[in-house]
């Protein structure tokens, strides 16, 4: 059986204009693992009639089409009335789905909104997806063999439909074990995307040769590889592995791991170490990453966000003379705030960042983008690193977090050769 | 004249899988400026057969097709081929054109590579459009009375172009000063989406009369009602303005302030106020968010993130006995918290943040979701609020965060009444 057209309609106005919307993305990468990819995606407005054309056309083209947004409860949220009338089919009022939605804001103590009842309509001949996050349900379609999924736009309801409910019915419809491929994650830390992409060149290459596909991803100081193996030759996904291994040495994370905040969490766990911090220029941003890990409690203690130089001396006890002498991007500043941050948090483990985030304040001997990292640690040196991570307020404290996690990372894998 | 159909055709597998594509956004702007607007965004990947069916069904819906992408020198690169073949049309070699890209790399001391030999292609009967910035003209083409532009992808080349060229042939066509329209963002905060969108209906409406189109977006918190105010009109956008601020109170920001982090550190700055923070389950994400705002260092001092009791009694001081008593996730606990972050961090304001962020452990009397939140300020009470904010780690501590400023903000406007 041939592989079905997918074509996937983003409804909002705002995406037009200003909106990133990635639910494609992760649509995509979820697909691929069942062999199938993205044919196109179209963005429309909140309006009726564009959205009436996107649809017949994907009528015309896609087997399968799935609809992301335009599912809430205000009045330019129409992909439900759109669809239904663009198909020639009814919407009704399912009390079951209202209980649902009441439900969900009596937890939250807020008498329900009259609005929100429009999200208790179905098209005729639908099926609710039901929403474990938010309100609005999604809705399942099946038009003349064709499956449509009207899905709600924020990526956090959008994701886990797209995982529990359409890839189930997408597999049961058009499984064929042999284009089946797994995507498999290859994330290297703290390496340029264009190193990565040159020393990686050689391996992809011949695992191309046997029908593999790579995509590169990269993030602020972390570059993934994603490889589509097909299901019938998964023990090249270790061989991948074990090369990338060979080739990135501690940079390369490990298969399937997905960040170095969860990365970094198993190994804090595993060694039994609990962690705290003591920030600048991040904001708390560090902080933020590490604790978005459920469970984080275990390990983190605390994080000392100390933005102006009384904080750094009150909170983290850094002498007043060492940052008159050194100032507060620095070697010495750095490492103590990390002995700081690991007494006054009762950790075994300390880090410190400090840097100029800009876009004021930079000088020529300390310019914007100096980041200095520090770890100490219990019964061993403390390292501290200095980098240059760019010009850009935003990418520096983004890039400045990761490398702390990094740093810590390997200094914990140093000692044994351990990788993880 | 009626305004004319406007579709954008974005070329490239990766948007796909994880590239974003900004360029509809700018082209989007700058039609807004002369009255048009994007009606779709199409994003196919580098295949002929993708490329040729979005542009049948541009063909059959809009006036004005504007390509993005796939002009480069690779063999990737088909956009040129696949629009000719689609319209029936050859590709013939300019040796005006490849005379401007052999001197594009002489001007650079680079060799020609004969790969950008393709880039001099043009379509029967189309014009070049120059690429003052990089080697991939641009191509112009009227089919049928359609105007049809091929851009290249990168946007400081796509820009340039739809502003040199393009924007000047749509405006010769389709000129209608009329139609010119100024998009006016109106912020709301810490109320509904649906309560929002239900308040507003009244006045919504009287303006969608005289021709203001409306778009409603829902951040954590945070609601933003767009409105598109005709230019020859735009005293409208102050009444729109007085209306939202009776219907809202203090909820409303004010029109054009984008976010909650800003317009709380500008009324700082005005009153000349410092603050600082004590957080739990939002983990350093308010620190975070109130430090993106360049110059925050002025009313900034510290955050500190005691996710452990130890902490919170070590750093903000806060007594054993009264974590014993109430909990960490309590009101005493919070005012204690903000008690502390005023004093260890030296500021007149101190803020705390604790609650329980799931996934495990709530309780039937202290579910996931429930947060505290308190305000301290020197002379005057203390102010503390309770908050049940969900069940998805992410979003209770994106909506904490965001209560938090709002609360601050509110708590120093309510004395005066001042609206900021």
């Amino acid at each position: 059986m041939s592989s079905p057209k997918v074509f996937c309609i983003c409804i909002g106005s705002e995406l037009l204009s200003h909106g990133i919307n990635t639910n494609v993305h992760s649509l995509n990468a979820s697909l691929l693992s069942a062999g199938f990819s993205v044919s196109a995606e179209i963005t429309v407005p909140d309006k009726k009639e564009d959205i009436a054309s996107a649809l017949r056309w994907a009528l015309q083209e896609a087997e399968i089409i799935v609809f992301s947004g335009g599912l809430g409860p205000t009045f330019d949220d129409i992909t439900r009335e759109a669809v239904a009338e663009t198909l020639g089919k009814k919407v009704f009022f399912s009390p079951e789905i209202w209980k649902r939605i009441s439900d969900y804001f009596l937890h939250r103590s807020i008498p329900v909104p009259e609005s929100n009842r429009k999200q208790a309509f179905l098209i005729e001949g639908g099926e609710e997806i039901i929403n474990l996050v938010g309100t609005a349900p999604g809705i399942f379609l099946e038009e003349d063999s064709r499956l449509l999924f009207l899905l709600p736009g924020p990526p956090v309801e959008f994701r886990p439909m797209v995982e529990k409910f359409l890839l189930p019915k997408v597999l049961n419809r058009y499984s064929d074990a042999n284009k089946a491929v797994e995507m498999a994650r290859y994330p290297i830390s703290g390496v340029p995307e264009s190193i990565v992409d040159e020393k990686s060149r050689a391996i992809r290459s011949s695992f191309e040769e046997k029908g593999v596909e790579w995509t590169i991803l990269a993030k602020p100081h972390f570059v993934e590889l994603w490889a589509s193996i097909p299901s019938c030759n998964l023990a090249w996904k270790d061989e991948i592995s074990f090369s990338l291994r060979n080739l990135f040495g501690l940079a390369f994370l490990g298969e399937g791991r997905n960040s170095l905040s969860q990365t970094l969490g198993d190994l804090l766990v595993e060694r039994k170490l609990t962690i705290a911090l003591a920030e600048s220029c991040t904001g708390g941003l560090l902080g933020h990453l590490i604790t978005e890990i459920p469970g984080s409690s275990r390990y983190f203690t605390s994080s000392c966000v100390t933005y102006s130089n009384s904080a750094k001396r009150r909170i983290l006890k850094v002498s007043r003379s060492l940052l008159r002498k050194h100032g507060a991007v620095s070697r010495e500043a750095a490492l103590a705030m990390a002995k700081g941050a690991k007494k006054v948090g009762k950790a075994d483990i300390g880090v410190a960042i400090t840097g100029i985030a800009g876009p004021s304040a930079g000088s020529s001997d300390k310019p914007v983008g100096l980041v200095w990292i520090a770890v100490a640690m219990k019964g061993r040196d403390p390292v501290v690193r200095e980098y240059s991570l760019g010009r850009d307020r935003t990418i520096i404290t983004r890039r400045a977090a990761t490398a702390a996690m990094d740093l810590v990372r390997r200094t914990l894998l140093e000692d044994t050769g351990q990788s993880i």
